[in-house]
């Protein structure tokens, strides 16, 4: 079965967000790190069977900054946690999926991480991650 | 800690969806079950440690369909479990937080549910959950 790893929410103002989430899940964030190449900062919540990440955005034209514009702030998508990334594209590429990124690239939180096309799973934007393992 | 009990994805078609989070997931749904009072039928995933909830309109103006007609299909809300809901609600309203409705209703999947007003969680839908307890 499928490990639900994280859920991303964009959001304009990260310490607002942060402020409201530790009030709505009565514990606070435990970490935060800037992921620079995507332009985005990332605080981190723990939930008891998984986490939630706010996304917030570093710059005009980032990729959360566009799905705010468009969308709003919100859910902006689920995060899977797989073994190989790279046969779990191979998999999913044979069953018909699309994928944003099908080269896995560096993410926040030691993941190596790709994203499905939201056109091809019915507007839900996939993550699919896997732990980065020393060299 | 909080923990994540399911994620509602709103769907046009929910064969055609199921057929697709089958393929995404490597597992086909468990169990579909209609709410009629909502207008909604349910289709549930289990992931290894939560579900995925699809959710098609069963009538024209229930809040699926204006959803989907506002938003387009895309992830609807995500569900927290716990263990008294109506203590969770106090709680939550004395941390600033409104809610759709205060009194917890009758869900799918043998759940007393209700909802917070995404104006008061960055446009994320919270539901809270609550097992029902035999009487």
């Amino acid at each position: 079965m499928m490990r639900l790893e994280h859920i991303g929410i964009a959001v304009k103002d990260d310490q607002e967000a942060a402020s409201l989430f530790a009030r709505l899940l009565g514990e606070g964030a435990y970490k935060s790190e800037d992921v620079e190449r995507e332009n985005v900062k990332t605080t981190f919540f723990r939930l008891s069977n998984a986490k939630l990440e706010l996304l917030q955005s570093l710059a005009v034209d980032s990729s959360i900054d566009k799905f705010i514009n468009k969308r709003g702030e919100g859910i902006h998508h689920l995060a899977f946690e797989v073994d190989d990334i790279e046969m779990e594209i191979i998999r999913l590429k044979n069953n018909g999926f699309a994928f944003v990124n099908e080269t896995p690239k560096a993410g926040a939180d030691n993941k190596l991480i790709c994203f499905l096309h939201p056109k091809s799973t019915n507007g839900v934007l996939i993550e699919l991650c896997q732990e980065k393992r020393i060299e």
